[in-house]
């Protein structure tokens, strides 16, 4: 195993009825800014179940976050707080939604000149402003880290950054939200929280056998519930589980003192950056092909997770994982989620050839063992 | 799916050479009480590690915290605190050290006329000394909770007491500092932490699926390295994986939205303040025979726990349940583990009246649905 240092303050409110529980988490003094996405709060009732929770307090809102959100757009919520003299930050939406708001609350407290700097230079993030969550959808996880995931509209970039300051103080879980949700959006969550726990275990091995279990356990759990959600998406347990599991994918407990990749992230964000599409459908077209051209060193974790998720039996370590790759791609095309680019009208030599420019240009060397580079990730891309 | 909330605000640094990074984790402007138990961290190196690490501290020590924590021994720790105006407590040792510890940061600023309400009569921890510790003992899972069980010499009672005023700011966990851990302690650590599981895993189902894989998968893992490691005890690898696996069972995650159990460790606790063996004996002498008397209760678990961790096969729910409880009985006696009371020279009758006796006075109701009141555990403590 691994050294590893583990440090996450953020509380977990979970379960039907928690966002009433807001007034316990948010003192009266403050002045909030609620930050949403595109208004699907709005339309699920969980706008109105917030409004309800905090009135009498001191609230302003900041609507228009963008899937993917844009470093643009979180600004002008900058430009609000400093005007209005904003307390805290109650995000109130999925991933997104989360994700610009802990850049907000980043930038509103960086004393440097551009805060873009924080993505592009990795400027130290000093201090941020405190924030919450009302987290809507089951996917990334960002509710029980410290990392986010940022784009610029002019330069086409996908950018990340992490920071313990922007944890959230709490983050408010309540299934029955999520009943609504429309199936494409089920269906991204579940692969997005798939491929987060494949890019935690499936590198090489440093002897963590809990680690293992416990990622091969979500996987096995995952696989159990999804097509169950699917079919009945207003049962509770089932919602609960989905998103427990998106949780636990993504706040590093199957992980610590292990390996990570996060090749297939890279990878997807540049796909989603080029062509918009879904960050899960970008997840989905690449984790099969790389693994496939990864075989060579993630084989023995491959062949593991197909015999104890897939029950793949007699076969030796080679056959296993290429077994294991087929079922994963199986299993999203079970659930409804194509896997291939041109399953999103996207040429997968146009895109190799933009990818591969890219990353060269950056120098860019993805995966565990930085392997990765423009030459392999075209291989990867033109093979989608 | 239960509702449940999650907050763990400590920062745990994991690995070898962890010990020497103290100074990034206590303010140099703070007069630090070192916090010992018997004198064994003189012995083992780890003494000397800390106060190396602490060099240019003002340091004051308190030793001889016992296994399972005397009220009147804390006590003097706290007159030693104010006396000197100590700023922050620093456990080294076990779990017992730390459970110390963390009642005399709360009995320091306990504002009541007696801090021993805490234990007896719930009352509220308002606040409480900043606290971290250098865990020596992979055992409690003390490190990585807000609980702590405290004895007291003059009524023989041994009582819990939980408040998140009480939990540690950092633990740091070297695993190397237990390749020198008499086997005794470690068998009693894996029996422990075997033990922590099964309360917080073996109960009814609520439905948790990912809960209950990361219970199995923890239990796989002790069984997996308990007997690696008592064959290679100066193995880092197998000494971190002990480690964490004692940590991860009682940190929680296992179990959030689960339900819990807690009358082995109820019984347990008892055994140790009438005849003092070791917290671990008591439990594993304890758990077969409770498992036995509530399988009724218990039988879809435990067969599922059968099925998944000891590979039986082809029995129906009872029978897979009552070869489970055979197969952790012979797992603890395989690690040199004794699961009977005549073992360490008790009368099993004299015991369970005892017991009874004691539980029917204050009207005790352990287990998941309170369902082991005095007669019950009577009868428990009778058949081991």
């Amino acid at each position: 195993m691994l050294n590893f240092e583990y440090y996450c303050p953020t509380r977990i409110v979970f379960g039907k009825g928690s966002i009433a529980r807001l007034p316990e988490l948010i003192d009266k003094s403050q002045k909030v800014l609620i930050v949403y996405g595109g208004g699907s709060i709005k339309k699920n009732g969980v706008y109105d179940q917030v409004k309800q929770a905090l009135s009498g307090y001191e609230l302003l809102e900041f609507g228009g976050i963008e899937p993917n959100p844009k470093y643009e757009t979180c600004m002008k919520a900058v430009d609000l707080i400093k005007k209005e003299k904003v307390d805290f930050l109650l995000a109130v939406g999925g991933g997104s939604t989360l994700d610009g708001t802990k850049f907000i609350a980043a930038a509103a407290k960086y004393e440097g000149f551009d805060p873009y700097d924080i993505l592009t230079k990795g400027a130290e993030v000093k201090d941020a402003m405190p924030l919450g969550d009302v987290i809507t959808l089951p996917a990334t996880g960002s509710e029980m880290n410290y990392n986010a995931v940022i784009s610029r509209l002019s330069t086409n970039e996908k950018l990340a950054f992490a920071s313990e300051k922007v944890y959230p103080r709490f983050s408010i879980i309540d299934p029955s939200v999520t009943m609504s949700l429309p199936e494409r959006q089920t269906v991204n969550g579940i692969v997005d929280t798939f491929v987060h726990t494949m890019e935690l275990y499936c590198t090489y091995d440093v002897d963590t056998p809990l680690q293992d279990e416990w990622a091969l356990g979500l996987l096995k759990t995952l696989i159990l519930e999804a097509p169950k959600v699917l079919e009945n998406p207003e049962d509770y347990n089932l919602r609960a589980n989905i998103f427990w599991c998106a949780t636990c994918g993504l706040n590093y407990w199957i992980s610590l003192g292990a390996v990570q990749d996060w090749a297939t992230h890279g990878i997807g964000h540049e796909l989603t950056a080029f062509y918009g599409i879904d960050h899960g459908q970008s997840l989905a077209v690449v984790l099969p092909r790389l693994l496939k051209n990864q075989k060579a060193v993630k084989q023995e974790k491959l062949a593991k997770l197909g015999r104890e998720v897939f029950h793949i039996k007699d076969k030796n370590d080679s056959e296993a994982a290429d077994l294991a790759i087929e079922a994963i791609e199986r299993f999203f095309n079970s659930i409804g989620m194509k896997t291939r680019l041109s399953d999103y009208g996207i040429n997968p030599q146009e895109a190799a050839e933009k990818i591969k420019a890219r990353f060269a240009e950056r120098d860019t060397k993805l995966g565990e063992r930085a392997a990765i580079d423009a030459q392999v990730s075209y291989d990867i891309v033109k093979a989608c």
